[in-house]
């Protein structure tokens, strides 16, 4: 089961562009002022670094990702999350586009 | 002056990937049920169909456009649109990624 849609948010018109492309998000707000973004990685192999905590909510497609300090890569598709921690990165392995969304902290 | 926000939408957490995610784009509903998409077009130089009739507004970055019939290649930028009538397509040619607002109807 995903997460389809969000009712009642802001979202931020501008996108941000990572990695030439590869990966494409747009912020939104929830009403209680919770910051998220949805996005698109295209196939590619990534590293993505974190500021805060996030958790990584697939929606559309799949990924492989290795988190920091780890030597494994595990899977994720549609419904599925994983969680990255503070100050952090992960590698992201994707071969058909993998949609996202990011809950932050 | 450029939209910067839509407030009160509900928001499709899985993006429009196309051309190879050379535009990615995502969909939202107004309250009203007005429905728009926010999206990004990278460098390349493509060919869009419409259905309905669009308006297309900048955001950030640029692009070329020119209009199914014309021969002229015109400039958009932030804050700028541009209409395609319904059942009609338009070349699009980026540089820059291009940041838009889809309006239908």
């Amino acid at each position: 089961m995903t997460t389809e849609n969000f009712a009642n948010v802001t979202l931020t018109t501008k996108a941000s562009v990572y990695f030439d492309g590869k990966c494409v998000s747009h912020g939104f707000t929830l009403a209680d002022g919770t910051k998220k973004s949805v996005g698109v990685v295209l196939p590619a192999t990534l590293t993505f670094n974190t500021g805060a905590a996030e958790i990584m909510e697939c929606v559309g497609g799949h990924c492989e990702y290795k988190l920091a300090g780890s030597n494994e890569w595990k899977n994720s598709g549609p419904g599925e999350k994983f969680s990255i921690p503070a100050n952090s990165s992960f590698e992201i392995r994707v071969t058909e586009p993998y949609h996202y969304i990011c809950h932050f902290g």
